[in-house]
């Protein structure tokens, strides 16, 4: 079993879903990413908040073993976001981003840290991500996201990060506009063309598809009949993945199958809650029964 | 072996795509629903068209043993529908419907056709698939398509034969709309406690989902690199399901499921040809290839 460094924001998050609204909910990418991961592997999280953000928030990360060391507290405010769905889970309006801490955030890890093999770079911005990447000496295995803020603002520092990576996880919008390209099979070709040896595309309620050498894996998501609240779902999901994937030691197309199918289950049980509701006290083994589930709506 | 009858329409189609425009190809539901089903049983077509009809379009139909006696060529222009697709293969515009003969199709079955076990009701007014429904006494399994236009206009027919058939095959919107929904399980499940013990809701590139007792089934879409022409993938899949079912005689879940996969195989060959070049000259050989090349991009 290897370890998982996650650089990432640290949020409060507010939100307004067709099921309700939720106020200042601890949340952010390196939050969502943690507490997937952890199901399967030790976590280190690099990242920073105000002193107003509630750390009592972070207790149940800590019961499952997530290193938080690596999150610095600094005066001021926590990072900021308010957010609204619609009917459709795949649409999202930002209303307001106050970044606060995070505008000065300049990561800088301690020896251990620079000595993990499984490293994840949320959407952060890229001369963060590239910061992040130099410093772990001891890597073996790296994935990033991104957002459209930065594919259209630090293109040649995002180019730069993607040519260090082993696997890019994006949605289907952010593939569309790095690559110019429509066509998702035609998109994520120019996206492999930049560097990353699996890509990965998020495609929310429609699931996610993982294009390599080895052909495409087609895999829906899980049906969920309640979605009350989306935030973080595509963390969680890169979360799971990159967990179960730091768990069975070395990346393969084999595995990484496996492993987003994992993903896919978490990030279920991420919307059924709002903000990390559905995460906090779930264990492996009701995701192996989901997951179990999951088989079965898939066999033919 | 069993036997399957469409009643469904036969177009003289207008297409505009990002890949170019096509004039009065012949098309519509009946003819791409036969020309998938044909792979694997013989089709019966219930419709009608003008004279001037190109016939020599129907003989690659004919030679797949397609029986075209049902379709009536009565004096006067054949129904037209000039229709236009954006970069989302998804999203398409009608243009113009012109329903000349088809306005005043009353379907009249012949004493041969009443006696088919499978029976695919179309994309055609509801008073007609009642009528067609009940002149086919010999029935086992009916499956029926819909659109918008009926769920609003002709809502009592429509749930008439809702409440009469074992299946039905509609799109996302339609299942939503029907069902007054959002959620697709929610809607689906609205949509089966209207008759069909079958669901099968159509989500274009993102696959299509089976609902019934068994729990849910989900199909991601076979992957297309140059989506040429949408029209018509739908009734290909229909016919693909059906045609395969009607060849394995008895539905299950089971059987149903591997329809579904051929199916979408069919419906990928359909969309990769303007009108219907895709199924022309297709050979069970070549869906055969391409459905093992699908299920290894499933696995995991």
């Amino acid at each position: 079993m290897c370890q998982v460094l996650v650089v990432g924001s640290v949020a409060l998050d507010t939100v307004y879903t067709p099921y309700g609204k939720r106020e200042e909910m601890p949340g952010g990418s390196g939050l969502y990413f943690s507490a997937a991961a952890s199901l399967w592997a030790p976590v280190r999280v690099v990242g920073v908040v105000g002193e107003d953000f509630p750390t009592s928030a972070l207790v149940p990360l800590r019961e499952r073993g997530v290193d938080l060391s690596g999150l610095r507290v600094v005066p001021g405010r926590t990072f900021r976001w308010v957010g609204e769905y619609g009917e459709d889970p795949n649409l999202r309006r930002t209303l307001d981003t106050q970044l606060n801490v995070f505008q000065d955030f300049r990561p800088e890890l301690s020896p251990p840290y620079r000595d993990t093999p499984f490293v994840f770079l949320a959407n952060i911005d890229p001369e963060l991500q590239l910061a992040v990447l130099e410093q772990v000496e001891g890597r073996k295995f790296v994935a990033c996201d991104t957002m459209d803020f930065w594919i259209r603002g630090k293109r040649d520092a995002l180019s730069e990060v993607l040519s260090r990576v082993d696997m890019a996880v994006l949605n289907e919008e952010e593939v569309r506009e790095l690559s110019g390209r429509r066509n998702p099979v035609d998109a994520a070709e120019v996206v492999a063309g930049m560097g990353p040896r699996w890509v990965v595309v998020k495609r929310g309620e429609h699931g996610a598809v993982l294009f390599s050498d080895e052909g495409p894996f087609l895999l829906p998501a899980f049906p969920v009949r309640k979605v009350l609240d989306p935030t973080g779902a595509g963390d969680t999901f890169a979360g799971g993945t990159l967990g179960y994937l730091a768990r069975a030691g070395t990346p393969s197309d084999r595995t990484l199958r496996r492993a987003m199918a994992y993903g896919t289950v978490l990030a279920s049980f991420c919307v059924e809650g709002f903000g990390l509701e559905g995460l906090t006290g779930l264990t492996l083994e009701d995701v192996e029964e989901r997951f179990r589930k999951f088989r079965k709506m898939l066999e033919f």
